[in-house]
């Protein structure tokens, strides 16, 4: 049966500052692994990488043309063209046999390789055929059209330092310089406890007094977006036995822990007492709204995070803590990771002095207008809001009118 | 041997605007597809979502505390408390047995459902115990700390139109709702044929004349970006059978056709006459900077992009064309992906009327700083940018100082 002492509400809750702040102090960048290129995407670098060559490593033609001596061309102009015979031809990976010279020149494609004895290509735009030669009516200066050994990368350039979450392009670079593998940040591996004596796994339909888990799925998104892989279990119902296994199994083989739900100083509130008997508990209870009954434990070195487990708090309590951590761990900017924007508020935003409040927010006309918030339950303002707003704990609120700073969904 | 009619240059370039609009008239939305919740984040919806239940089905209690009748805590204080006898508990999925009544509460938590007889939940703070006794401090209006039935989501909402790209909280609502399963837009399939004599498969080490291939990589990251998939083939060479057959295999077969390399006038540029033969190039030669030689064909409905070879135009051009292509067949905004910013020019971007330009920038202390651009082949650039500015047609340029909107990379 219930014991009431523990349904007393929390005797001291910490700033959400310094839980950050303990979670940047006690997590860092897992260690890298080896990845193939083409499954790179997004992921990010362990090492610096210097280029071990020179791209292109040979003279290349920027255009379409004929590679010549400059001088050859020089006075050349439509009324008194210069002209040039033709003593081959010099394709991508295929150069030509024979060399430029005077009245000579070769005909050469875009990305083909310049002769040694050429120092310019003619466009083939500046040219015309007469009688199988070319007649060059513009002057080249040398140089002209000749990519250099080494312009786009040059042997030993720092092309990417540690921690550069890899783009599309970034990819093309790697792989023209020939790396096929390289060291990334390992992905964290992320797993999430659910406990709840009311919850149906996700997919279930809805029944009598039981509800269907909202958060595995939202945390799911939510792991993958901060380069983490979220690992699933069965839900964990009021069984106090059950828990502890999960944790403790969880806390061996992941990079971090999830709980979601049974947080509370409640009745069925397993989770706070056994991590703070089998490892430590440092944080239980946060001054933020939602999501206060939020904690921060560790169990050996491992993070565990218990996020309430009302939907929209579970969302704040993972934003502003597990999430960063995860992004920590995955060698990722540890700020938040959403695009924000300043607009004016459309109507004021209340809160209380030395509480942080995450106040969810829709844009309309350029103005910024806070969603009337009925409560932690309800998820679907965060499926209505744009975003959200944080009040930070020395605010008593925004007024209207304030410009506010809107974290995008 | 070359004929050199083939390398006048084009005839006609296309504008950029009328290159897109082709794109938009000719591509639509493919049809839905069932996945499953799990999977679903960053998927497209296909139809609209409307709830068949009510969320929360039941009353449910917003914090841990005692189901009461509000008007028994009438003018309660801390020195004239309201006393009540506690006769049951009611906790998640498992309601109280009992009824409250005058002089009688319910334990419950948050979450538990409300007992028909309960119109409000004083909350465990303006409590105290006295020999198993509640004394209640502080009284609570009719409906206080109850959520209704469908507070969240009523029976019948539309929760979401056709087109939603699915964010991690939707997922959670969806779940809630108690749907494992929905229709959402196909993946787009996207065939990529690599051509060149000069080209090395990925990973491979760059030797004498011939060059890493960097656009596949490349373009399985941007493809990936705008909902699409991108399979890859081999490498096709200099042999316009073997050409001709990947176009006719990859058009039957996937959704969208790129093509990089060989889309210029050039001696081994088979792909604009075989795309012409085998359905309609409508569009060969646009008048941008870099990938002028881009082209857009059909082969029966199914677009094929011609991409340049060189990395910087492969990348503008999937960018303006191939990349508006996808995310409309997936179902997405047709517009820019990126993320963008206005700031002053720090330095002026130099171009011509009639054609649009892509210029790389960096942004630095505030300002946009384009980089000195020396042609389509220096892939770094894309890296050292930290984004693009756009240079319209109907410009000259745009001045030092000016407004510039950068796509952010």
């Amino acid at each position: 049966m219930a014991d009431d002492v523990r349904m007393r509400g929390f005797s001291r809750r910490t700033d959400v500052e310094q839980a950050q702040r303990l979670v940047d102090e006690r997590v860092s960048t897992l260690d890298g692994e080896l990845i193939d290129l083409m499954q790179a995407t997004g992921r990010v670098l362990a090492r610096a990488v210097t280029s071990p060559v020179n791209v292109p490593a040979f003279r290349r033609s920027a255009m379409d043309g004929y590679a010549v001596i400059a001088e050859e061309t020089f006075g050349a102009t439509t009324h008194d063209p210069r002209r040039f015979e033709i003593h081959g031809e010099s394709l991508p990976a295929k150069p030509a046999a024979s060399d430029v010279g005077p009245g000579v020149c070769i005909r050469i494609m875009t990305g083909a390789p310049v002769p040694d004895s050429a120092d310019a290509v003619v466009p083939v735009e500046f040219t015309e055929l007469d009688d199988g030669r070319v007649l060059v009516r513009e002057p080249v200066t040398p140089g002209k059209n000749v990519g250099a050994v080494g312009e786009d990368i040059t042997t030993g350039d720092e092309l990417f330092r540690p921690g550069r979450r890899l783009k599309p392009q970034d990819l093309g670079v790697l792989s023209s310089i020939g790396l096929g593998r390289f060291f990334v940040v390992q992905q964290p591996k992320v797993s999430l406890i659910v406990t709840g004596q009311e919850l149906l796994p996700p997919g279930s339909k809805p029944h009598g007094y039981s509800i269907v888990d909202s958060n595995t799925p939202m945390l799911k998104g939510l792991v993958e977006r901060d380069g983490g892989q979220l690992l699933t279990g069965p839900i964990v119902r009021d069984d106090r036995a059950a828990l502890k296994e999960a944790l403790q199994v969880c806390s061996l083989e992941t990079d971090v822990v999830l709980v979601s739900g049974g947080s509370s100083v409640g009745v069925e509130d397993h989770a706070p007492s056994i991590i703070a008997e089998l490892g430590e508990l440092p944080i239980h209870g946060v001054a933020m709204r939602p999501a206060s009954p939020a904690g921060i434990g560790f169990l050996g070195p491992k993070p565990v995070f218990l996020l309430p487990g009302n939907p929209v708090s579970c969302l704040c309590a993972y934003d502003f803590f597990a999430g960063r951590a995860i992004r920590q761990l995955a060698g990722l900017h540890a700020g938040w990771p959403h695009v924000r924007v300043r607009m004016p508020l459309a109507r004021k935003i209340s809160s209380v002095l030395g509480r942080t409040d995450y106040a969810r927010v829709r844009i309309e006309q350029g103005r910024v207008v806070p969603l009337a918030i009925r409560g932690a339950a309800i998820l679907s303002s965060t499926t209505r809001a744009h975003g959200f707003v944080i009040v930070p704990k020395d605010a008593e609120g925004l007024a209207e009118g304030a410009d506010a700073e809107v974290h995008l969904y």
